[in-house]
């Protein structure tokens, strides 16, 4: 094993020292631990773009903004920009180069950066405003909306805002043949190389990935329906963890190989983020929940309920989904079927 | 939180019992830890045809082969269906399935499936021919030639073969615009909204991801040239953290944005597997090198001295990458520079 320093040479050494002062490189580093990922959610223009709009709509000067989970800062910079006083909260190193950021757009004076859980930061005032983009792979993935919670208990005046001010979750029956084979339990169904694969079907069954996909809208076979909706000044972090039903009438005879799931968040002034097959992609893209492939006919009402229970031990990246489904055709009852669904969204 | 089990309909619960002998249900399960990544080599058509065909080529009947990392024994059943004896080694609860597999497909009576690591296995016999599908991304990712080379050491017999036999890193200068802003240093060239994010450009450059990409062909500034060949008969596991230098004739005028690599590894019996821009994709991809980026002209020399290295503490999957990089034009040099790169596939 090489020691990286000696490698390189003196004057190249000088220039891997960061220019302004930060808590420390390896810090920094560390906060590349998730390599990517600011890039990804700041890349994402629908997302980031939104956000914008709403805040240059919604913040007004003089306000008291608090920003869950700053990261690189953005979102506390858009609103520091439209004329607030920012508390922009992250326990993530990138902390360091949110300040940086901040100063290199003539910011730093109105944004306050600590480097903390939000759960013990303490502001010396109420807030009119809590920003956050928590939102996971079907908003639900990560259960960062917990530490938003809390933060709005503690911190948010009682006519102050939230951002997001609502989710709401869809559903939809989706055909799809490729989705099927490539993240649905098709790709076990023929023959794999002359040999028989068909068990893993069987085993994969028993406990179905749920995956970020891009939906084609030609995949639906009904329109989306609400599954849920919660307000986020209201609702508690129990309300995440969902117990509901949706119901679909099918539009066109076809095979059921799963739902297609996305959401919607209201981020204030009428300005919404939508994740659904019909507006352009972001990098939420959709969630696809496989089941085994069924045929069904046009008029099938379909009824699915969901429910969303977070994993027992540990990783809160992934919830568990349990899904019930029955179909009825003309009045009876033909199909009924469970399945369970781990998220897992690389 | 709620119970998995006692959410379902009884007489769906019984379903959900595996209708097979296996280790038992949560060793299953936690196979799937790592979630579509038997699918994911599976279906990589390239991948598991070149195998195949390779294994079809070299197995007699009566031959002994060793499947290290065997997975759901789809190169095992193979060499068995080839007439092979085999011993399919894997510390995975995956192999309850391999067992599953070898049965729905009549091979159980000549596959002896070990659940250990392979430093630990114990077999009655010397090998004929050691069979792993090791290869991570840039074909060092995950370090499992370790385990091969030790197996290789202890249970190949000395007229024994390899498959892969070798092993070969090939890198190229690239030009590509879209892969410099979406996986190196472009986003922070421009404003984001608005604000200026420069300052997360310098931070980037001190420590770039290398990532899997799809490079177009036209990409390529030069031909690739070849980095690294090991022989895995007689190589050793210090041989794959290499200290190799590759130059290239710049071949028409443009931004050099980074090198690609990729790998190419024989199988036997002229059968290779290419995971190059110029044949089918598999899951590999490419990888992408970024740096920051320069003008080079038609006739620039480049060379490139690209150093790997594990990463000290822990994870294995991500060797770190050092790289030196000279230009010389019309003899004089006119850059040179020092880069690190973590290896980041996902």
């Amino acid at each position: 094993m090489r020691n990286s320093a000696s490698n390189a040479p003196a004057e190249i050494q000088a220039g891997l020292e960061p220019e302004d002062p930060m808590d420390s490189d390896s810090e920094y580093f560390a906060s590349y631990g998730d390599p990517g990922v600011h890039r990804l959610m700041i890349a994402d223009h629908a997302r980031t773009d939104a956000y914008r709009r709403a805040i240059e709509a919604v913040v007004e000067p003089g306000m008291r903004v608090l920003d869950v989970g700053t990261g690189t800062g953005i979102l506390a910079l858009f609103a520091a920009r439209a004329g607030a006083e920012v508390w922009a909260v992250d326990e993530s190193s990138i902390l360091g180069v949110a300040r940086e950021l901040a100063e290199a757009n003539g910011l730093a004076s109105r944004v306050h950066f600590l480097r903390d859980r939000v759960e013990s930061v303490k502001l010396p005032h109420q807030v009119d405003l809590l920003v956050s983009e928590w939102m996971g792979f079907f908003a639900l993935a990560e259960c960062m909306f917990r530490s938003v919670y809390v933060a709005r208990d503690r911190h948010l005046g009682p006519d102050g805002r939230m951002m997001p001010s609502d989710v709401q979750l869809f559903l939809a029956p989706i055909e799809d043949s490729q989705l099927h084979v490539e993240r649905g339990v098709g790709l076990w169904q023929r023959p794999v190389h002359g040999l028989d694969f068909s068990p893993l079907m069987e085993h994969e069954l028993h406990n179905l990935i749920t995956s970020a996909v891009d939906l084609p809208q030609s995949s639906l076979l009904s329109p989306g329906e609400m599954l849920l909706e919660l307000d986020c000044r209201t609702s508690s972090t129990a309300d995440f963890f969902f117990e509901s039903e949706v119901g679909f009438t099918i539009e066109r005879p076809g095979t059921l190989h799963g739902f297609g799931g996305w959401f919607d968040v209201g981020l204030g002034s009428d300005v919404r983020l939508a994740t659904s097959p019909f507006v352009p992609q972001t990098h939420w893209r959709q969630s696809f929940f496989p089941i085994r492939p069924l045929a069904v006919y046009e008029g099938d009402e379909v009824r699915v309920q969901l429910r969303a229970t977070p994993k027992e031990h540990g990783d809160r990246r992934l919830p568990i989904y349990f899904m019930d489904l029955w179909i009825d055709r003309e009045g009876d009852e033909v199909h009924r079927a469970f399945y369970s669904h781990e998220g897992s969204f690389e």
